[in-house]
């Protein structure tokens, strides 16, 4: 499974293939957690986030040591259009103030222990705009997806992946219609922050790429045709993740977007993720509901960059602690109810 | 302000007399947070947190470095009565446990690089039932926030109060029917987990005590007549943490129950204060509403300890590290919306 592929055909071949979670790892998982030194269910979702990702890595207890968070970034030809508050060039500048250390993510980074990666993807050459085309061909689909495949560390015990691209809202609201339905202003909100005006604007945009891609092939195809390389990656490394049984935090909309594309081709893809938060992005709590994800946090914020997922990691770093690292009743000699 | 007290009169003097929020310091702060590279606001309660925390600490802008947790244990006569699931030796067993490094506070404090302080309360000496007699004598009370207060070390810059007692959630309960109404059944709850029958019981006892203690003072006279050691050993340390500028993240139920007693003595007591997180107790959320808190976490927890809020100071750490740490838009090369 950690073989990478040269089409989209065997990317496919792999998605349909993936491993599942470890029915009896989570069984002991959930028969330890019941002896430890607690009221049942006191920990609440702590607990069942523990089982749940005991239930992907298997084998003995132990503490998340090696998250990894990979921020990709690419550009979109759709920009051109005016969708965005910020212009295009912010998207290379704002790698540079990732690999300089200066942005939300890597502050949040430190905080947590996760090592950062940053991927920008041929920023130079933004994708094709999608009211018009394709935003990708297929070799340059594939070799985004790639990217992304490549990007996840095997040694990692843990991923968060994260997004930098000025008009990727966009493309994620596209996406979103396309698979799910119910219009373009039931997806399409203010990301960075557009007017009135702006949102209308980015509302149509949506409508026509949609008009033009809509019912052309399963998430993946709508992926291609609406994503951006930066989504097709993040889709390429959830993939890996899964490949190598890493447990997934999910971050805002265009993360899930991306994973939706996933769960649209191949059912369940991602068992392996759980949501790390609920953005302000408009769209997201429906987006959510969509992939049938319950956010961890919910702090309001929309950022992007692997932000909210990364700061849910700190959360999940406490619940696989206390499951490893807590004493049993009898271990403590603390009386039973 | 860093005296102690020998007296209850003398405590309410400290708390009539205590330090304001910085407003120059909170400016400063807003003024910078609006240059950092990030869209406006797509931090969300990130940025609200940052602003807040430095509007208390003052000075120059630092991340948290030294946050400490101290988990309070004290005993309650009105555990005979069979309000609680498990038996009250429980409680000298946990502060074992805690002491050991075996209980959830303890990895919760490792895993977000806080010290942990333990600080059991006259165990052996339960306080009187108060469905018969005030808990605590004005001796033994003063000696109980006298305790908080001193426990508090003043070189933390964030500090987390938790407790551990058996019953205690009924002398929560009692305190909120006392100071708030709506009549016992509103605030009493399941705490560790009582059945339908011991849930019934429960509700009686917290309605035979507020018959006999309610409309009897203030805020810090139900905490006496209600309360327990640690109910007001975490009333002290607020109040310390406040007149040293420390900034607090309120847990559950029992110590939002402390902490409204010292918001009905004095007015803005709490306003150093955040709410880490709603807890599973049913009350919690309206007690969160008396006291004007928005709880950062919802994680369906009812353990106490400072279960909750040890996992918000991640959350808060996050939030000053993104503040303290981020680049400009300017010393980023950043173009700006």
């Amino acid at each position: 499974m950690n073989t990478s592929f040269a089409s989209l055909t065997e990317f496919r071949s792999l998605l349909r293939a993936m491993p599942a979670c470890d029915d009896a790892a989570m069984a002991e998982a959930r028969a330890h957690d019941a002896m430890l030194t607690k009221p049942p269910g006191a920990l609440g979702r702590l607990e069942d986030l523990a089982v749940w990702y005991r239930g992907w890595r298997g084998g003995a207890r132990a503490e998340i040591a090696a998250p990894q968070i990979i921020v990709f970034a690419g550009n979109h030809g759709v920009a051109a259009r005016g969708v965005s508050a910020f212009p295009a060039e912010v998207t290379a500048q704002m790698v540079s103030n990732f690999e300089q250390g200066g942005a939300a993510i890597n502050q949040i980074a430190r905080v947590n222990g996760a090592s950062l990666d940053v991927v920008p993807l041929s920023l130079d050459r933004p994708t094709q705009d999608f009211t018009v085309a394709p935003a990708m061909a297929e070799d340059e689909f594939t070799e985004a997806l790639r990217a992304g495949w490549e990007a996840v560390n095997p040694e990692a015990d843990l991923l968060v992946v994260g997004e930098m691209g000025i008009a990727n809202t966009t493309s994620a609201a596209a996406l979103a219609t396309a698979l799910l339905g119910g219009g373009a202003e039931f997806w399409t909100g203010r990301g960075t922050g557009v007017d009135d005006a702006g949102l209308s604007l980015k509302t149509e945009v949506v409508a026509e790429g949609v008009a033009l891609h809509a019912d052309k092939g399963d998430g993946l195809e709508a992926l291609r045709r609406l994503g951006g390389r930066e989504l097709a990656a993040m889709a390429g490394a959830l993939a890996r993740a899964r490949a190598l049984r890493i447990p997934v935090i999910l971050d805002g909309f265009i993360c899930c977007a991306a994973a939706l594309s996933l769960a649209r081709t191949a059912p369940g893809a991602l068992d392996h993720c759980v949501a790390g938060h609920l953005s302000a992005e408009s769209g997201h709590r429906r987006l959510l509901g969509a992939l049938d994800k319950e956010p961890l946090l919910e702090l309001n914020l929309r950022l992007g960059e692997g932000s909210g997922a990364g700061l849910a990691i700190g959360i999940l770093k406490a619940a696989l602690a206390c499951h490893a690292g807590m004493a049993t009743f009898a271990e403590a000699g603390v009386s039973d109810a």
